[in-house]
């Protein structure tokens, strides 16, 4: 591991760990390819038609979700760290550049990916926020099992690969 | 250069561009050394009683000034983006570990420096907004005199280094 794993905050942090069996690569390819995250990023039946990637620090990170009744969700935020293959954090509290942007419960989103000995990986998903308030909405907005339906379709799409 | 200058957005960003005759190294280390951030960093009468940083991205970057009549203002937000020597840039938006945190006219300053050919800086500070409203704030709250004095500071400490 070439990176420092985030250290949990039970009153701020929620997380999500799983063991799958694919390797590093190709869950690294899922997060950072927008043809990819389009497939698999929001759980079915919402769908992800737009994405976009400028994977760098500052870059934008984009997704628009899509409810079955034709809602849109459009998130732009920006990433912070991109450690190839290991680690990929960004926010949704900044925009591209690195600007501040205004919006409800915001939180930054840390992935982390460690090799197992069995050729899978050990993947963590961190969501931060800035209050225990804002922890509990996103939570209640069923952040672990939202997140947990979408890492079996990035799963299933990184077989595919 | 080894970064790309912040292209600047008039609608919310606010700058100060000077040419300094004291070096980028020596600039760099004023802006990055926690007993020298001390010393200049509020613009007389103004005080820095304290310093933190940790100087990477995601790292605390804490201050504490003091007014005359004793009144502290304590912020610490993290490290964004650290080009030794060129490029620094930090954000209030976020505190140490990239959380999110909350708080009034959040901003993201970026420090930019390029050595001059007859041994100077080319010196620009740029104060990134999430709206027009926090700009014009910030700018009325005395920004450009304000980080013009400390920058008199900083230059006036340097060469003393």
């Amino acid at each position: 591991m070439s990176f420092t794993p985030h250290v949990l905050d039970r009153d701020l942090d929620i997380e999500l760990i799983r063991e799958v069996d694919v390797p590093p690569e190709l869950v690294w390819r899922a997060w950072t390819t927008p043809e990819l995250v389009t497939q698999w990023f929001a759980p079915k039946p919402y769908e992800t038609p737009i994405c976009e990637i400028d994977l760098r620090p500052g870059g934008r990170f984009r997704t628009v979700m899509r409810s079955p009744e034709g809602d849109e969700f459009d998130g732009t935020g920006c990433f912070l760290d991109v450690v190839d293959g290991e680690r990929l954090a960004w926010t949704s509290a900044l925009g591209p550049g690195f600007r501040p942007q205004a919006g409800p419960m915001p939180f930054t989103a840390v992935i982390e990916l460690e090799a197992t000995s069995s050729g899978g990986t050990r993947y963590r998903a961190v969501a931060m926020h800035q209050s225990p308030e804002d922890l509990k909405q996103h939570a209640d907005m069923g952040f672990l099992e939202g997140w947990g339906a979408a890492l079996d379709q990035l799963v299933a799409l990184a077989k595919t690969l």
